[in-house]
């Protein structure tokens, strides 16, 4: 806890400096900064004076009206077709870690389909001793665990590989999201239909018209992944796979298979299209990364960012983002501003835990002048997030996805943050 | 992660016997239990043979159209307006520890009020050096905090006092929460403004007509309360108390004032209406229990129960529920399926956590045979969760508040579950 008030002695000189800036002050007689009269201070305040509007018109609560734009969004250009679509986290506007249903980031390949749990059946088929079908309440039979992980897609930061492209932490790092995943090891469930000797790999299927597929060498499978039925505590909303998809920790997302109707068991890798012409990129040798299947150690600054400029003006400010590891728990992030020459070591809100998001604060005061941000994380594997330079000269211009690369942004004298590029 | 998995080796052939009844099975040819043909195996599924919807029609995604049932309810009888009013969280439905904001319980005594975070602002005043006003911007410029707590309303399960009135956990233990909130300690905003040596108590008020206020020791003060903005990553829900909400971890639910307006540090306490004719207990000797801020250690079934019967039938069980207390870490939680003359050890699903929801497990086999089930959770403090008789004995019959006794659920042959007290 201690760490949490680093430089507190400071802070508040810091911050009255600041809150004049900001609009507030002092209220005392004679006290250093008298605040200009504030109508919200001494006149009577509109919503003390009637009452509010009774909730249970919305037996399902929404987002206030003044937090409208704290939605997903998708970019126009990415996909020809809504029915086969990805959209991202509002991430600029979240704090914390855990991201609420309603607005987590969702790609789907061919729209998001509405299946009843009545209707809904795994099999449990291939090189198994008893071939099985489960409906959902058999699922419900299992015991079941809680985890916390992160889910992004492969493709994330993906456009960013030619350059500086989208001006917004949504749109540049959105398309991941971290959720309490309620569910069955898929372990229990291979268990109960018994892997045969010669069974090395499982093929997972989704029951949509695109029926997303991939395969999964056992080891993993047998490992943490999860049959799961619940995401913060309810059920998946239709779009994330409703009424059951996979969950399989630190692993792209295209793996976590979406209203998961099939398991087989297999002795290879299916080679499945969504494992052979896509997720996988091509090297300037002409050859392929393939198998790309861990998330690496990732972070972006969510604030200040184009999507959430400064504009309190100079003294006291809190640089904020959320650092990421397919590989175990994030166990420092340090924070740039001036394009990678210094380095600060933020503050984790939280030990970092394995395969889920890490939040991270620096706290410090911005003098007006500009900066170019930037955030580095580091994992427990030892590894180090590399530059864009870094990822080009070992993979080359080619690839699309995992992009882990740091990201700059350029925070300007006026606080409006751009999406640059530092060599 | 072990213990997960304790009658692993017992759970397979307990599993097909119930796998059958529920109606899956096994399709290898031969095999002991054979499917009858299943359509939805044998047949194109519908769903999978055309396109789904697209999402980017809800950019805020909300719950299925088959979950419409999982929302908070209220009571039509508990309050005679719904201008002041409460309503209970589903913990029936739902699963894990995270509960999200749509269908978190709240109370309101004077509706929810819309106030914009320009509008908004909050004074500190009475023995501070310094008396002072910040706008939200000034807020954000303060470290932050995350942390996940409960927030328990004093009256959860205050009608069962008199015997067991309300037939599901939704209404008898359902006015609770359980979120990941991001804040400024409370502490950081005192120190900013100075606490005289005379400074006892805050007293802290909201902004709506209630203008809801209650006293807070200064030790409390100081120790982990939040002036929180966030909660589960997002803005907190208008009925939540959008935009600033005070959190004060274990303690009754009436003092996470809402829509935070006024901080006053003061001497003494000011015995509001909320501390005084309310939120006290009157004993049987006509005194009254006065200042009982912790939440007493407490637990729930919330499957089976009487709004999650079970419908499968004999066979493997999962029996789960929710444990908490305002003093610390649950460190145990005990499971009777005969109105608590035998006790099993539940598996919890994460270790317990200061003043945050714990999820645990029976992972057990139903005979068919009438159970009355019940949980009973134990602290870190060594404090166990008491029966009703237990209770009654030192309270008496008069108490409306801090009911915290061990709940009984009937559970019939026939799998529903009915709200009984045992003596």
């Amino acid at each position: 806890m201690s760490e949490t008030f680093k430089g507190k002695s400071t802070s508040r000189r810091g911050f009255l400096r600041g809150a004049a800036a900001a609009g507030a002050g002092a209220l005392a007689a004679g006290a250093a900064k008298a605040a200009t009269p504030d109508p919200l201070i001494t006149e009577p305040q509109p919503w003390a004076q009637g009452l509010g509007e009774g909730v249970d018109v919305t037996p399902y609560g929404l987002p206030i009206q003044f937090e409208n734009d704290v939605v997903r969004r998708n970019v126009d250009w990415l996909t020809a077709d809504t029915i086969s679509s990805i959209n991202f986290t509002p991430i600029h506007a979240l704090d914390g870690t855990i991201t609420p249903q309603g607005c987590a980031f969702e790609r789907h390949h061919s729209g998001a389909i509405e299946l009843a749990k009545e209707d809904y059946r795994l099999m449990i088929n291939g090189l198994v001793d008893t071939p099985l079908v489960f409906s959902y309440a058999d699922l419900e039979r299992f015991p079941r665990e809680n985890h916390v992980y992160f889910c992004e897609c492969a493709a994330n930061t993906g456009m960013e590989w030619a350059g500086a492209q989208l001006n917004g932490a949504q749109f540049t790092h959105g398309m991941i999201h971290n959720m309490e995943y309620t569910g069955v090891p898929l372990r229990t469930i291979l268990e109960e239909a018994g892997v045969k000797t010669e069974g090395k790999w499982v093929y997972v299927e989704g029951a949509d018209a695109s029926s997303n597929g991939r395969s999964i060498p056992m080891e993993k499978a047998l490992d943490d992944v999860l049959v799961a039925f619940k995401a913060n505590g309810e059920a998946l909303r239709k779009e994330h796979g409703y009424p059951v998809r996979l969950v399989v920790p630190g692993w792209e997302g295209n793996m976590w298979v979406k209203w998961l109707r099939r398991i087989e068991v297999t002795d290879a890798a299916v080679q499945s299209r969504e494992e052979t012409s896509k997720y996988t990129d091509t090297l300037e040798d002409g050859t392929s990364r393939k198998w790309t299947w861990e998330m690496d150690a990732k972070s972006v600054v969510t604030s200040p960012s184009p999507q959430a400029p400064i504009t309190h003006g100079t003294g006291p400010l809190v640089i904020s983002g959320l650092a990421w590891s397919g590989r175990g728990a994030i166990t420092r992030v340090d924070v740039s501003k001036d394009g990678g020459k210094t380095w600060e070591t933020a503050r984790l809100a939280k030990p970092g835990e394995k395969m889920a998001l890490t939040r991270f604060y620096l706290d410090t005061t911005w003098d007006g002048t500009e900066m170019l941000l930037q955030s580095r994380a580091m994992d427990e594997t030892g590894y180090v997030q590399p530059t864009k330079t870094q990822l080009r000269e070992v993979r080359g211009l080619n690839s699309i996805y995992h992009n882990n690369c740091i990201q700059t942004w350029w925070v300007k004298p006026n606080g409006e943050a751009e999406n640059v590029e530092v060599s």
